[in-house]
């Protein structure tokens, strides 16, 4: 990953990361990514969406319509940010409280992706695990209606802090109990549409998606 | 909460809030926002960042060497957006997938907050309540080091979308299952810092935090 003042991290350099492996990691795990322009009129705008990784690309999509859609695909310069809140870091100083947490933080021009129903594909597969065969498959008005723009994963970096609080050597002694609070993003029994269909059971690939 | 053009939902406008009750109890369930701004070459930033509400002010605060911080001191427009991820909508049509999420985007720019240690008290009670009255407070070099930022809840909005998938009428006839896998962060049993004096147990304000 392109190494540029930018993504140099200068306050906590030891929480840095420029490898693809850490870096994608994160973008793997994440559902949302926070995907920051500026507007034609020069403000800042920040708006969240889903986000999938096709190799070295980064998918985002949304209807045609979307001020965000039209904006990025004119050729707006984007700052996509994606954060794994880990847990909260409890130190015996309120100073040194934390989060442990892994972020990534991306940088590029977005373009078009050639195959839009390939790339809806990867989303459908990324959110759900072999869901692809099991549903309606996207007809031409709904392929249209929509657009995938594509991130070249080029210039950004990631940032990690993991494990416990650092205290400042006298604060040791005191009796304030220190630790960290994990916090897990968890995944819970699967609710039928009141509208389904009598008769069908909850399918293995949805079923895999609940964590036990 | 003011209504703008650019807070107007234009596309699915049926999931747009203004109300402060819906506003104020998505930032009060967040840790953490994405706060965007274009920097002084003109480049789009987000960085994630913790958040604490003060009544119609929202709080950011970070160390006075960062970039970010220095940024947005300097009277730099902010765009700050908090997203809840609740769950995964799966519909009957790949089109109509979805995620269930409750965001809020909040435009204005930030200044310096009057009280710092009121600020960190804030900061610290708001991620673990009743954690002030056990740590060890800011000297005055810490609260020198530490700059906090408040944006005026003035101009913003919502956006919820919850419930079962909305497919097209047709599908329902199809035999795919359909309904929601819900998302929680889960908050889990603490863990002592490793270099916890013998003799502390975990005390009732940190249990509070684990869900059971």
């Amino acid at each position: 990953m392109l190494k540029t003042p930018r993504t140099k991290l200068t306050r906590v350099p030891d929480r840095g990361h420029h490898d693809t492996e850490t870096l994608y990691a994160i973008l793997d795990e994440a559902l949302i990514g926070h995907v920051g322009f500026v507007t034609k009129t020069g403000h800042p705008a920040v708006i969240p969406t889903l986000i999938a990784r096709d190799g070295d690309t980064l998918l985002i999509h949304g209807s045609n319509a979307s001020r965000t859609v039209r904006a990025l695909r004119a050729g707006t310069e984007a700052c996509i940010e994606v954060t794994h809140v880990d847990g909260i870091v409890l130190a015996r100083s309120a100073f040194h409280h934390s989060m442990n947490y892994r972020s990534a933080i991306l940088y590029g021009t977005l373009e078009q992706a050639p195959d839009k129903e390939r790339a809806l594909e990867l989303f459908t597969e990324k959110l759900i695990p072999g869901r692809w065969e099991h549903v309606r498959w996207p007809n031409p008005k709904e392929l249209k209606a929509t657009e995938v723009l594509s991130l070249p994963l080029h210039e950004g970096s990631a940032k990690v802090r993991s494990g416990p609080p650092g205290d400042d050597e006298p604060d040791y002694e005191l009796d304030t109990w220190a630790g960290v609070v994990p916090i897990t993003a968890t995944r819970g029994e699967p609710i039928p549409d009141p509208l389904l269909r009598a008769g069908i059971a909850t399918p293995d690939h949805v079923r895999a998606l609940t964590d036990r």
